[in-house]
């Protein structure tokens, strides 16, 4: 941590932070520029009681720049390797891309299993469906709840394939761990530290989708939220970041592919179709997010968006998802991957 | 709604609009235009089956236009006179302006109480103090949790102010109702919808931060999912979001205090300590909140914000608050409220 | 300037930092933490030549932080007092509030006539007027040129107000001077340093608009173009940034006011037309303004704003701006300011 | 346009903008939903007079919703099979990708030339390099300005590839149009309309990056700026947005490609070293540009990052843009393009 001290601080000042850092048990290195005086603070910086943030409000301290990452399990230096997440069998992280694919809700019997087949004959590797539904209005259709779940596994189980499915309340946690092969934390939830807590008490896989003002640095501290209670199985998920553009429904931020895979150890995929929006540029950005370095991607397919419950413009048709399944192959392989 | 068809739509394409919106019970009105053909339906627009949204995935249509509000207790058409909510006696909403404050989080008995007895002498109304803290970091402090509650409850009793404290997880929601006189959902559970449905189920008052990215629009859609489930009490805050800036810790956005005053018949607060983040802008702010047509402010106070275990930089100290209050006055007279 | 190293940067390599530090004429602190090392570099760090910015791109370098400010002329530090700009007899940034008000654009000599009388009538002690305007769109009406600078300039001496008009092209400055009191720089030229650079060239003041998406370290930056040119005549304006919300034209940053005036010595007023877009807004947001700590208010007042040529909708008629007037005085005096 | 009259607006309201929108030479449509009142505007909608745009400032009207696009010119209805711009020989927009190389900043006769080598055996079909530099601080190297534009010119000359300048200053297109064979202007000049109207008047390639803040729909009226002009021969190029985001320089909006491609009808570019800021990032980024369709890349090359004097973290060294290039021609293939 390196504090700031501002241009016209007195020695007494000076002299009181340094007291005050040792104090919190940190060497103080004080280093006098031509304008102003720095406090290089060397130590373990992360607990909970030894914040040296908070001398901010010390007088004559213009500010306080941490220096150490604030995650620490989650980083790339505590694995260098990365990890492979395994999610019923399918494993996530690893050389080949894994495509998670299904309706934004379940809506019938029918609807899941039509998108289920049509998913799995496509080549994809797990079924996606919101049984909670997490909507921006109260009078939208809010998901068929604990009877979509069951409606998802069964067609998860027709057809071959793991499911993954939205939690919403860290009281549906028995629930989902009886029905999902992977649970998913929602944009909306990204920063509900109560939810994120419980899931870190489980073991089945967490997908956590990166909220849409939250900063790299955040997302991986919401991780750390599973990974110090235990659940080294968390996949992160860019889905689109809020901006001033209104052209598209989010502003997918690809950057943090390879940046996150720099930053953590941690598998990263995409959600090109909340990313975007707009189903015509699904195909594109799914591409772009392989080339990226993405280890998956999550694809809402529905058999008839026109009439979808929710988020009809940016689902695509199943012979669309046929398409884009045989458009992504030849670029993994172009970088590397396997599909 | 407004259907607005691509340049090239056939009329096939404009055919089959006009029998879906007719099928979903509303009058399709055709109107050709030089260049494009809009289909203007009119009809009730807000039930969850009946989503017109859904026919930008079908063939021709280039984007579909909402024209009604999608929020209605909110909506400032309702009640054009205005909400006042009691919470213990206080009246939020009405010509008098209503202060909020306390320590970020309650860290002790005797800090709790210290800031108790600060505030009250200053003036507040009402005292507020976090339990149960939303951190970034899981290594960070995450409050006292019940017992701060406890400590909360008691020191509001000791000096005579109701209490309001921020609730994370909906099933706590019994232990709150029992010691808080007001419930606050904090900004990172702003959309955090299973939590606001249970808080529509009780008729305790509720404080609902805007989200770091939440749109006006949707910020009263989150209320709706209070008022919608029965309890009518719901202040709203503004308290800053989230944009490129990066001098202040948010950016207050004052623009939503008159804005919302024109939308929603809900009371208005700001709380200035989170919507700058920096303690020297808190008075000014606090100022200008008053100036723009707030109802009321959220101000953290604490003893010694230097050794506080959260947010230090933005607490002001008892003098500084008194000296807030003492300034607050005027201005709410110059624009005809009071203290 | 700290160079902080990665935490498995090697021996050799925080050697060769040191080497490069001192190259560079910088004296160079190793301070080994913990986890890693930093190097704080003592010394003099605004050259051109003497970036240590370019260590980011040395191996084993984590990240470079700058120390000092990168504005010297703008700094509050320079002028703790606080500087008073003179356009045409009227002061700006002392105890009294000055307000620039006129219509978006000169549209006919009729019309900014009437519009002169008005805002003078209600008490305005600038008249502005844009006769070259920036308009997104090529078919939108582009101002008057040269014609409406000769209108402002009559219509100002007619009622006895300085006039303050937008300059966007650096070769029309000779015009702008011989016509102008003040000369002001749009939102969209925040960074046309082209234009800044011929600005510090002469004497007349200058206002300057931040940009949609400048960073108040920036903003300070651009007048620091000005001021080091040779001209001190600056007044800096917030008018609004570009976030996610959508209610409103812009977002006015009124954090901004209270924060510039921290940190420079420069006047700042705002312009609550442009940072809202809504005419309802501009009263309650010049209000808050005033109380935030603006020097001064630039209001956009039309005879006619539904016949408006640009800007219509945030347009104040005569009859609401002198209803403005009448309401900033008690606040104005509320916060130790005069009209 | 479709005017939206608010829930309360009287039948005089309704008559009065019906008047109103027929003296501007509309048909009006008057729809009377179960709510509201909709009046659909039908006519030539883009005239600078005839903006139905002030009907915002009528009272009984909430708002007034644009139906038509802005841009004509640049539309891709006007050309659906894409326009193809021809530089010095290079031709953009073809199924070929091009890619454009070299320095931040000219530095150096020698640097240049080695940057110029580099990128010609590396296989860039274009040479960049900044001659007069945009630079945020007065105080930082300021470009060699007309020298350095001779020593582009040379060393492209000598390597035989064409040369891409930035050009800041409009009253600077002789020398530009002289000594460049594409003008490239930045993303602080993104709405310098003064500029962009003078390149409109002359026949050499724009090369127009989006500005910071920058809607595509306000990008594509940049564009209208200079094609109304006469000028055909504009490329646009996505260089990375401001957001929240501080991990990375800019946000990357990989969006815009696929969306600006359906769009318009002009060549689409990123530019991946402004768009991350990190060199590490350059050649994922630069791929997954590829995948999502664009036309080509502009990269930043130095013989020495470390030494140069602007943007030293975002330029490759000659090694990694050799292998850049390697890597970019399997995804072009995987994409059905060629490099």
């Amino acid at each position: 941590m390196i504090v700031v001290m501002k241009a016209q601080a007195t020695e007494e000042e000076i002299r009181t932070v340094v007291r005050m850092v040792e104090e919190l048990e940190y060497h103080a290195n004080v280093i006098r520029g031509v304008e102003r005086t720095v406090i290089a603070c060397a130590g373990e910086e992360r607990g909970p009681q030894h914040s040296l943030a908070h001398l901010e409000a010390v007088s004559g301290v213009e500010r306080v720049i941490p220096v150490l990452k604030p995650y620490k399990l989650a980083s790339r230096e505590v694995r260098p390797e990365g990890s492979v997440v395994d999610v019923g069998g399918v494993k996530i992280g690893g050389r080949a891309i894994i495509v998670m694919a299904g309706p934004c809700a379940v809506e019938s019997a029918e609807q899941v299993e039509q998108a289920a087949l049509a998913v799995k004959r496509a080549g994809a590797h797990l079924l996606r469906g919101g049984a909670y539904k997490p909507r921006t209005s109260p009078y939208s259709f809010q998901g068929m709840e604990a009877e979509g779940l069951t409606l998802l596994e069964n067609a998860g189980k027709k057809v071959g394939l793991p499911v993954v499915t939205e939690i919403m309340d860290p009281h549906d946690i028995d629930l989902f761990v009886e029905h999902a092969d992977m649970l998913q934390v929602g944009a909306r939830n990204a920063q509900n530290f109560s939810l994120l807590r419980r899931l870190g008490r489980i073991r089945k896989p967490v997908l956590l989708k990166r909220g849409m003002s939250t900063r790299l640095e955040e997302f991986l501290m919401a991780a750390e939220y599973v990974l110090s209670e235990g659940n080294p199985n968390v996949v992160l998920c860019e889905r689109g970041i809020r901006t001033f553009e209104t052209a598209t429904r989010n502003t997918l931020d690809l950057n943090a592919v390879p940046m996150l895979k720099q930053m953590t150890h941690l598998p990263v995929i995409v959600d090109p179709s909340h990313g975007t929006g707009i189903w015509s540029l699904v195909k594109p950005m799914a591409l772009a997010s392989i080339a990226a370095g993405a280890d998956g991607l999550l694809i809402e397919v529905h058999p008839k968006p026109e009439l979808a419950l929710s988020d009809g413009p940016q689902q695509l048709r199943p012979d669309k998802f046929e398409d884009l399944m045989r458009a992504i192959r030849p670029v993994a392989e172009a970088v590397g991957r396997t599909l």
